[in-house]
C-alpha cells in the first residue's frame, strides 16, 4: 500500500468523483486537497496547479514523483502499480476492451459535453437562454445513455459486466451522480437505473460520494 | 498476424485516423468500410451501423467476435492482442501512465469539443455565427494546445516521448490534421511543431493519411 498517495480534487467534479470511486474501491488511503473550481478566479488556475494540471482540471493524482490527471488513466495506473488491491479492469484482453470502451463513451462521449469549463464557454460565446443550455445537455445525456443502456442490455448482470464490479461502474455511477445534478432522469433505462441502485449499496464506496468531502458545500 | 480485420472509418474522422495510424504502425492489415458522415442523412445512423456502435460514431474495429469501439480503447486492445507488432504504449507503468495522460487530453479534453456531431449540435440549438463557432472551436484548441506545449517542453524529443514513437504521437498527428482543417496554426508551438514535423516524415504511416482513402472526396 502507498502512504504517499494525494489527490487534487473538487467534491462535485465527475471526473475527481470516479477517481475517489477508485480509491475507494481499492481501499487505498490518500490525502485529499480540494482545488475550487469556482471560488478565487477557479483555484485551478493558480500557477502551482498549472504547473501540476496544465489544462486546468481536477482531478490530479499525486504518487511520489508521478504527477497524473485524466481519471482513465489514473484507473490503468492503479491496477497496475497496486496489482494487490482489487481490479478495476478484467484480466481478459476482450473484457478489458469493452470496459474501456464503456468508460471512453462517458469519458469522451457524454462528460466533456457538460462540463464545468464547457457550459462557462457556452454562455460565453454563444450567450443561450438558460432552458435551450439545458436541452442541449439533455440532449448529449440522451445519446449517451441510449447507447450505455444498449451495451448494458448485452452485458449486465448485477453490474455493468456480469456480477463483477469494474471501472465501468464506477464510471456509470459518477456519471449519474452528474446528470442527476441536470435534472436527467434515467427511468427509461432500465438496465441502467438497476446497476446504479446495485452499485449504491455498496458501503465501501461511501466516502467517496460528493456530500462527504471536505470542500462539499 | 490477423486476417480478419475490419474498420469502420470515415476518411476525415480524426478518431478513424488515429486507428489507420496504429494499423499502419503495427503493419496490420484490414478491410476498410467506409460510413459517411453526412450522406445518406448520415451512414452512422443505419440500424445495422447502430448495432455495432450504439453511439453512432467512427471508427469501429471488428477482429473476429470482438466489435469495438473507442480509439484508445483500440490501441490498448491491439497492443495486448497483438504482442509481436510495435507497441503504442512504454512497457513500464509511469511511462504508459503519461503517454495514456497526453492521449486522454485529446481524446476527452480536445477533440469532443470539435467533433462533427457537436459542430451540428450547437448550429441546431444555439444558432451562432459561424465566425462565433469558429473561435469557440479555437478557443477549446488553444486550450488543449497550451497543455500539451508544456507536456512536451518536458517530455519529447523527436517524439513527444523521448526519441520512441507512442501512441501520444499518433494521436497528437490525427489532432492536428483536424485542426488545419480548422484554420488553427500551431506555429506557436514549438515543441509540438517539431514533433508533427517529425512524425510526418515517417512513411509507415502515409496509408493511413485521409486523401489515401477509398472515401476520401
Amino acid at each position: 500500500m502507498s502512504d504517499s498517495l494525494k489527490l487534487y480534487s473538487y467534491y462535485r467534479s465527475s471526473a475527481s468523483y470516479r477517481v475517489r470511486l477508485a480509491l475507494a474501491y481499492k481501499e487505498l488511503n490518500y490525502d485529499y486537497l480540494a482545488v475550487h473550481l469556482l471560488n478565487n478566479g477557479g483555484e485551478q488556475n493558480s500557477p502551482d496547479y498549472v504547473a501540476a494540471n496544465p489544462m486546468r482540471q481536477v482531478p490530479t493524482l499525486v504518487d511520489g514523483d508521478l504527477v497524473l490527471s485524466q481519471s482513465l488513466a489514473i484507473y490503468e495506473y492503479l491496477d497496475e502499480k497496486y496489482p494487490n488491491t482489487k481490479r478495476l479492469l478484467p484480466t481478459d484482453t476482450a473484457g478489458r476492451a469493452k470496459v474501456r470502451e464503456f468508460c471512453e463513451i462517458i469519458n469522451a462521449g457524454i462528460q466533456p459535453l457538460q462540463n464545468l469549463k464547457t457550459l462557462q464557454t457556452l454562455d460565453e460565446y454563444f450567450k443561450p437562454l438558460a432552458a435551450v443550455k439545458m436541452r442541449w445537455m439533455h440532449y448529449w445525456m440522451a445519446r449517451g445513455y441510449s447507447a450505455l443502456e444498449e451495451k448494458l442490455r448485452m452485458t449486465s448482470g448485477t453490474y455493468s459486466f456480469g456480477n463483477t464490479l469494474t471501472a465501468a461502474d464506477l464510471f456509470l455511477y459518477a456519471q449519474i451522480f452528474s446528470s442527476n445534478r441536470f435534472q436527467f432522469s434515467i427511468e427509461t433505462y432500465p438496465n441502467m437505473k438497476r446497476v446504479y441502485e446495485n452499485i449504491a449499496k455498496l458501503e465501501i464506496l461511501e466516502k467517496a460520494h460528493p456530500n462527504q468531502q471536505i470542500d462539499a458545500e
